[in-house]
Order: structure tokens, then sequence, then C-alpha cells
């Protein structure tokens, strides 16, 4: 543990945590019937391998604005909870592969990131802890031979170019008994991992180019009001309202009806919780890519005017993601505004909490050094200063205030834990639509 | 972590760690075997709720000489390291009872052992951490009332009284779904716990009224052995040898050519053994109760003349163990050399591992300050001062010397979990015998 404990968490800046220390005492209070009701519903629809969560605290709400099923960022939580990592990986493995031994992990191609593959080394030191033999296999067209890279925290990775011999994939002299992607695939599905008699975790379906965040929070609208049914609070304090159209072209204004109506319902709609929850700020709308990712083609809208008014720039800006993929979806989110602050200057701060397997392992505040209090968007772009949670997500302590920091993190780590569910949920949906239509064998066969 | 890291991990203090070293790099060679082997050796035995085993470190050898599956001392362990414990706790709930949400707690009915209740106030709030419903009942049998205990840690206890109605046990306005043991029922299963329809965990079986060392140690003789073909080392340098005899009566001197035979046989294998390992020590037996517990009826034999010429006080300490039962059965054990010394005075330390369910969630040192090195032997009465470990026992690396800090931590986690897999196919072989002959219904009818 840190010593400076309190430096580390932030705090609520904000006279509207009425409701939110009503969440936080709803939350302990049921902590019995919550770890119950999870138990029950992991059993029905296993976890995915791992997760992060990026959670928004408005002190009156406390919500998930995006769940990613590819994790980077491990190198930013607390070292000193690593053991709960290592640990978790043992119950994971248990449940999908046990008596798998070597693991192929595919990060992203993108190796000039060093933060990423901070990541990547961090994320490799465990696996490894928990007894499996790592390699690195890398996508990146340009990689011939393996290439050794040092990092600054003097940890070293080793990038090997991934080689397929018929329907098994690997590095040179390691035949992997999985894969392990840790590559969203936003660029598609490449053939090398198509058709592999391997197990892939994530599945392949599970990759951005499969995905949408319409749906993942189709599943999540369900989770929060069953959670919220029990725990008996309104779902609205732990669920960000949400609206999609079909396809849309910004470049084109192709939609533009459909994407101005709806946000003009939304704002409706959340003007209408506001009252209710006696919340004096206006509100606002996140318009994003549906199947995007990296803070790429994100928008903020405050009316639907300015939707209709974009130039050229803007319009640009929003039709291209993450390797120039092509938005042809957008997702309308409920903007949720962001009160924890950190430090004297009061800085931004905005968790994110991470699984592995069903467990919170860990997570860390993004802070935002170069913004003010009144830009509470993950920006494309935006920079931010990891600062590691100080405590554990798993131990909530009855005896203290219900917002005391372990019972904060417990908080953070009940609502992560909801929209892993519904990512869950998401991936036992697309696994049975998996059995129905099978993988093309002509995709099979081209690999 | 605590910040005298160095301070808190004793040191070898012999030369004769050669063969040691080799077991700490064969187990660091092998990680990725040994932790899917006991993946899939957790799936078909699984591991019991809890458990924690002593191991003796004789440098040359380091070996279980005892397993515990009603652990006390969760007080000593290290604190930084109790989310590791809330987690598995998630875990075993999730294998026994996932829907069970209210657990009774049933303690040693000994009172006024501060340490222990030291020890069920930390497991009772590991428990609540993990979303537990945790009411403490207690089998003493002059309490009427609840009795609340105010504790050194600040810690309080509220002991109440367990009641009886119909096939379920519980404590006022509480009916619990599960019953957890923390009590080894040295003095058989009371009538009141007999026939419940409420599971309880660990089951009655493994009380030890029912249990014996000897067959323990038969299992994790198997286990040894299956083990150390697999890392390719010699059973011996983690298996302690052992012998038992039928039943005996120190008192009458019945079994005694047993006894003496058994214990020339044994010393004549471990002579045979340190010349082939070359440690030039003496070796010794250890004698000890096999129902026992406590440090009870235990005691240390270098020759077989030893044990005919005890004397009527010797013979009244070996014959009766905690509560008062009488030893008719005794198991003789190689005795394990404990060269793990702490401090400038260079006192004797011997690790406790603890478990809960398949997962190794923290240990201590038994720093015996009022002993030397010659004193090797867990005495009855011995006092101890405990040493938290402070490093966790899962996060072994590979990039540091086989005997640095973590690597012997794991090492130690290794050995633990051989102990309590021993004791995961000794529970399964219990099951089985049960339902062959299932409870007596007069038992459950006398309730």
């Amino acid at each position: 543990m840190t010593a400076d404990n309190t430096q580390s968490v932030p705090h609520l800046t904000t006279a509207l945590n009425g409701p939110l220390q009503k969440l936080e005492t709803h939350l302990l209070a049921h902590q019995a019937e919550i770890e119950t009701w999870f138990r029950t519903e992991w059993l029905r629809s296993p976890a995915p391998f791992y997760a992060s969560v990026d959670l928004r605290n408005a002190g009156f709400k406390l919500a998930p604005v995006d769940t990613n099923l590819f994790p980077a960022g491990f190198n930013n939580l607390n070292p000193d909870f690593e053991p709960l990592s290592v640990q978790a990986v043992h119950s994971a493995m248990e449940r999908w592969l046990p008596s798998a031994m070597r693991v192929l992990l595919i990060p992203e191609s993108h190796s000039r990131n060093i933060n990423y593959l901070e990541s990547v080394a961090a994320l490799r030191d465990v696996l490894s802890k928990a007894g499996l033999e790592v390699r690195i296999g890398s996508l990146m067209e340009d990689l011939a031979i393996p290439k050794k890279l040092p990092l600054p925290s003097g940890r070293t990775l080793r990038l090997e170019p991934v080689t397929r011999q018929g329907a098994r994939v690997g590095v040179e002299d390691f035949s992997p008994c999985f894969v392990l992607l840790n590559n969203d695939l936003s660029g598609g599905i490449p053939a090398i991992l198509r058709g592999l008699e391997q197990t892939v975790i994530p599945p392949l379906g599970l990759g951005w180019s499969e995905r949408l965040k319409s749906t993942h929070f189709h599943h999540y609208r369900d989770v929060a009001r069953e959670f919220a049914s029990m725990v008996d609070i309104d779902a609205w304090l732990i669920d960000p309202l949400f609206r999609n159209c079909g396809e849309i072209s910004f470049m084109n204004r192709e939609g533009e009806d459909c994407l101005a109506d709806n946000v003009e319902g939304l704002l409706a709609m959340i003007r209408r919780k506001y009252r209710e929850f006696k919340v004096d700020k206006p509100p606002f709308v996140i318009v994003k890519a549906d199947a995007g990712t990296y803070g790429m083609a994100v928008m903020t809208v405050h009316s639907s005017d300015q939707l209709r008014a974009l130039n050229r720039k803007q319009r640009t800006r929003m039709s291209a993601t993450k390797g120039g993929q092509v938005v042809s979806r957008v997702i309308m989110q409920e903007g949720v505004y962001t009160f924890e602050t950190w430090g004297t200057r009061q800085v931004v701060a905005e968790p994110v909490v991470y699984l592995i397997d069903r467990h919170v392992v860990g997570g860390f505040y993004r802070v935002h050094t170069e913004r003010g209090d009144t830009e509470n968007l993950n920006a494309p772009g935006a920079r931010f200063e990891p600062l590691a949670f100080a405590g554990s997500c798993i131990t909530p302590d009855r005896s203290r205030e219900p917002d005391a920091h372990p019972n904060r993190f417990y908080a953070y780590g009940v609502i992560a834990r909801l929209a892993t569910l519904a990512a869950a949920r998401e991936m036992a949906e697309q696994e049975a639509r998996q059995e129905e239509c099978p993988d093309e064998p002509e995709l099979a066969r081209e690999a």
C-alpha cells in the first residue's frame, strides 16, 4: 500500500453527492445479496477472461461509459496488488482451459506506444507468475524476425512474428495451447487467426469489428435494472441513457434527422431525471462510433442544432475511427459528469477498473492534468496521468462511512462487475449466434 | 508490504542448502507444469474450504509436518494481503454453495485464548468482506446469552449460543445457509451438529475425532511421489518418512515392541538418506498422537531405548491429547530440522502457510524466541512470536535467484498446496466412505 493513502483517492468536489452516498449506503447494506447474486450470475454467464471498465462518478450518479474486453493499462495498477491478478488468472485458467500451459499473447501492432508496451509487459508478467509459458506474437506486417524492446520500467519485451502451420498459430519453436488476444481487432479478423484449432480468448467475435457498444449497453440496461430492483434504487443512478440509429454517414449527412431527433429525445429524458434528482447542471450527450475505441470519433453535444451545424473538419473527424475504419453507426449516450477531482489544483480524475475472470483486481484514476472541471469528456488525444488505486476494490468496511475509501472502491468494483456481467451476457449471446451460423468455410480456407 | 522486507524473511544458517536450492530451482523451472498439474488435480479433488500447513525447512529438505483443516492464526497474516483471502473466499463460495448468504461460524470453545479469538475475528472480517452475513455460534456449555468480547486489536467478537430447531442450527433470529467449522471436533462430533439439513464445512468427518494423521500422510506420500517424478527430484526432499502401529497404550506399555521396532526402522532409513545427501546430523523421530493437535502428546526420539525407558510422567503426558482424549494410536514421523533462523540472535523460525480454497493466501513464521538452534521441535507449550510473510506466495520471479524471497515463498506455497491436495484426496475418500455408511439414524435423532 502506498503511504499517502488519502492523496491517491480523489475527492468529490460537489454538493451533489447525496444520492451517491445513498447508492454507496445501499451497496454496503445489501452486500450479502449483491455477492450472492454475482456468484449465481457468473455461473449462468461466465465472465470474459479480462476486462477494464471506464467509470464516471458524477456524485449523484456512478456509471460505466465503456467496457473494454482487450484491456491495456495493466502497468498502471498498484504493484502491491499484483498477487490478486495472479490468483485471478489461476481462476480464469481453471475455467477456460485447465490443462493449458503455453499461451501466445497477441498485442496491438502499434509498437511505438511505450505505455501500451509497458502494459503488455505487465500482463505477460502476471500470466507468467500464474505459471503460464508466455510468448508474444505480433501481427505487425514489417516484423520478419524477433525484436527485443527494452522498456523504461527495466522490463524487456520480445515481439516475435506469428506463423501459421495448418490450423495452428505459433512463434518459432513454440506451439501454444491457446491464444490470448490483447488486440481489439478493429481492422477485422485477420486471416491468420481464422479457423484455428487452438482456443482463442476472448473469442474472435468480441473484436470491435464485430461488436457494437449499443449491444453492450442494451445488455447493461437489463443488468442495471435487475440489480437496481434488488438493492432498491433507481436504475438511472448507475445506467447512462442511450439511443442509436441505423446506418448513418456524417460526410453525406445521411441519417442526420434520426441523430438529431434522438439527441433531442435523450436530452429531454436527462432533463427530466435531473429535475427529479435536483441536479442543477445542463444535460449533454456523447455521440460516438458504435464500434469505436481509442477515444476517436467522439463528440459532445448540448443540442441537436450542434449536430446539424457540423463543419467539414468535424464531419471528417467523426467519420473514421482507429485504423481508418469508416463510422457508419453511432451510439448517443447520456453524458455523465465527472465530479471527482484530485489534489489542490482540483484536476479531473476518472476511475478505470480492471477485472480478470470475475474478480476485480484493481484500478487506477485517469488524472487529466490539463483539463478544468467543466471539460468532463475523454476527448480524443486527451492526456492523463495514471494514479493507481491505493486500496483493493474487494475489501469494503461496513464499520466505516459509506463513502470511506474502501467503500468507494467497493462501489466502483460493483458497478464495474455489472458492466462486465453485461459483456458476459453479450459473449454468451454471441456464442449462441455463432453456433447457428458457424465460420464460413471460405474464410477458414482463405487463411 | 512492510518496509523491512529482508528483516521479515529468515535466513538459512546452514551450509546444507545445496539440495534445497536445487529443489527451488526445479520448482521455478517447472512452474508451468506445476501450475497446470495443480489445476487439473484440483478439478479432480476439490480443495478443502481452508487449511494451514506447518512446514519445516531443513535447507536440504522442505516438508510439511502438519495439515490443519480448522486453521487458526488468521490474525498473524499480513493485513496487506487480506484482499487475496477475500478473493479466495469468493472462489470457495462459488464452488461450495454459490447461493449461500448467511454463515454460522463455529469456533473452538476456549474463549480465554486471546490470540485464537483474534484469529476468529480476522476470519469473520474476511468472510464478511466477501459479502457473507456472519454470526458466531459458540458450543461453550456455560454460554446462555450472547457475550461481547472486546479484543486488543480493537475488534469485538460476539459469541452467541448455538440453538437447534429440527434439523437446523442457528443463533437467535438467524438461520444460516451453512455452518463453517473452525472447531476441530477433537472431543467427537457434538449431537447438536449431527444430521443437519444445512451444509457443514468442512464435513464433520474431517474433525480430529474421525481423522488420522497417518491417513493424511499416506495420501501425502502418493502426492509427493507423483509430484517429485514430474519435477524430477527425489520425493524424500519434500516428504517426511513415517510409520504407524495399531492400537497402543503408553500407560500399559502395550504395543511397545511395535513402536520400538518402527522407530529403529525409521532411524535407519533416515540415516541412509542422510548419507545419500551428505547430511552430517543425527537423525531423529517425532512420535505423536495420530489424532492429536495443539502440540500435545508429542515426543522427540533419538533411539528406541528412549521409548522403552519412559518414566511415569512421560507416559502420562503421551497418553492424552486436547480435551483429555486418550491416545491409542500414534504416528512416528521423520524429524525434519529447522534451519531457518531470524535476526542477529538466530532464533528458530518455522513457516506456516494458509490456503483458502485452492489458493495460497499468505503465511507467517513462528519465531521461537526462547529456543536455540539445537532445539528444533515444536514442543508442547513452546512459545512463539508470529512474523507475517512480507510477500505473497504466488508471485515467483524467474529473473531472480532461486532462493530470492518471492521464490522461497513460492516454494512454501507449492509444498503447502501438495499437503492440501493430500487433504483433498483424504476428504474425497472420506466422502465416498460416508456414502457407503451414512450417518446412523439413531445419532441423528438423538440430537
